[in-house]
């Protein structure tokens, strides 16, 4: 720790806020959370955000916080800090920056969730790097790039969309409306589609019998259950769903040079499931002999769901 | 033209080696090529380039060059010049930057064919632009990367392989030994490959035909001929070409957000048999709503087979 700067960092997710002070060694020295509400437009929103920031605040009296940064699913204009567009909340075009300065007084910044992440691990994590890419595989896929130890945005903030690269443009119909994305093959969206179908197929079989039990629909969960507990057709499923997340990765790494490629997000709490067929695919599908342009390591992320607030106040100790 | 500076620029491909003195405004004052010698081996291949830059600088009597600027197909190190590996031709771990400078007494650099190309294009094209990609669709698909005004070429030089993305998993073998990579697709390998079997499958047809008359295998020539003579079979193989490209272009649109997508190689002489169905394509699998993630325009690069030596002189000029 070079000195004893504080921020505050805001982690906006479709189901839950989080939000925490951090110094920038990434310790988090309160936290605090908060679920989104149903009626997630801006007004709310911002009314959430400005209550969560004076509570952490009332945890540092006398040593204060010096700036907010704010990483938020959707597409987010940089360095204006506006939300353009979100596809799985009903904010839009929501000047978030602005917003929060007015409210708070505090210089902020607001990046893309998974860019903070991103940074976060890049600065921080076991395995820090400054060209590397983190891929969230959650509902969705997110990612944060790295390159010479800046997170890649493109010039307006548009850039980074790894989820949305088409693998297989045969593929299943993706939650933004196109064919065979990355995130349509490798996602928790795209495991409970796996699951439903297997259960349909096999009522008898195990994940059938825990969506029975849960008295509902097949999820992701269900699938994940099954796969730990030793059921042989959910464990297929994760392999397909390795297979394709590995297949993603190759392709990244004939287009950037990433010494490392970590994997966080709600799944990759199953391990070898999914890290195995994903490293088998991502070496399958590589570039170039591995003499010449090496494979890198397909690596588990340090951070679990804390990347996105931690991230989010190493960004606003960083450019804020 | 900011001051009389002139670099030598030398573009070396499978089939010839291009040379130009070439000054900061891309004008070329001398130019000369060659034949890429069948053993393209190290110690050949040197001594062919020094004996066209001894030529070149006879041009040049009393003005002078400052430096020289290689662009050449493979994997090349950067800042080091070493060419490590090319699918394509017989040199390999070739110290190409020492070997030139020890050979001329002039600073050398060197760098991937499609990253010079690019920097012509990003610096002196038509919509010159800091953000953008070639991709030169030939033989095979390469590609220059420009973020920021900067080539991306990843910490060692080992980036931007945008043809070896893969883009259908179950797609044909690549070159590279994989499966479905954006060059195995949308290359004139490709539509040799699919020419070939359509005159298999019509062997009355107009590419069968064309093929007889040459009194050998059907060439990606054979169908360009027959599509811009109008032939429906010829040109809905260049539907398919284009229509995997478009499907690449989506794909890296996702991940970068660049302002302008430029299509340079020999097939781009087709035009919009190739062009219309690309952009088709990159609209189609394009993330994002157009208001919130615009669509790059995909337009034809401006230089067409002299990109690679000016960008190499260019990029002499800005860094050896």
């Amino acid at each position: 720790m070079t000195n004893g700067r504080r921020a505050i960092g805001l982690d906006i997710g479709g189901t839950k806020v989080a939000g925490a002070i951090v110094s920038e060694d990434g310790t988090v020295h309160a936290e605090l959370r908060r679920n989104t509400p149903d009626t997630s437009d801006a007004g709310t929103m911002n009314g959430l955000l400005r209550d969560m920031v004076s509570e952490l605040r009332a945890h540092e009296a006398g040593t204060g916080v010096c700036a907010i940064g704010v990483g938020a699913a959707g597409t987010v204009e940089w360095p204006d800090g506006r939300i353009r567009w979100a596809p799985n909340s009903s904010y839009q075009d929501w000047d978030l920056r602005a917003d929060l300065e007015a409210a708070t007084g505090l210089p902020t910044v607001v990046d893309n969730d998974g860019n903070v992440a991103g940074l976060a691990e890049a600065r921080l994590g076991d395995t820090r790097n400054d060209d590397m890419v983190l891929l969230t595989v959650g509902t969705g896929v997110g990612a944060g790039i790295m390159l010479g130890g800046r997170i890649y945005r493109g010039p307006h903030g548009l850039g980074a969309e790894v989820g949305h690269m088409t693998i297989n443009p045969d593929g299943p119909r993706c939650g933004c409306g196109n064919h065979g994305c990355l995130e349509s093959m490798a996602s928790g969206t795209a495991l409970a589609r796996m699951g439903h179908n297997a259960a349909a197929h096999d009522p008898d079989g195990m994940i059938a019998g825990l969506a029975r039990e849960a008295d509902g629909e097949v999820t992701g969960r269900h699938v994940t259950t099954a796969a730990m507990a030793g059921d042989r057709t959910a464990q297929s499923l994760f392999e397909r769903l390795g297979r394709a997340l590995g297949i993603g990765i190759a392709g990244i790494n004939a287009i950037f040079e990433f010494e490392v490629v970590l994997i966080g997000g709600g799944l990759v709490d199953v391990g070898e499931l999914l890290l195995g067929p994903a490293r088998r695919a991502a070496r399958e599908f590589h570039y170039g002999p591995p003499g010449v342009r090496p494979v890198p390591p397909v690596l588990p992320a340090t951070y679990k769901g804390d990347a996105g607030k931690i991230g989010a106040g190493l960004l606003a100790l960083e450019e804020a």
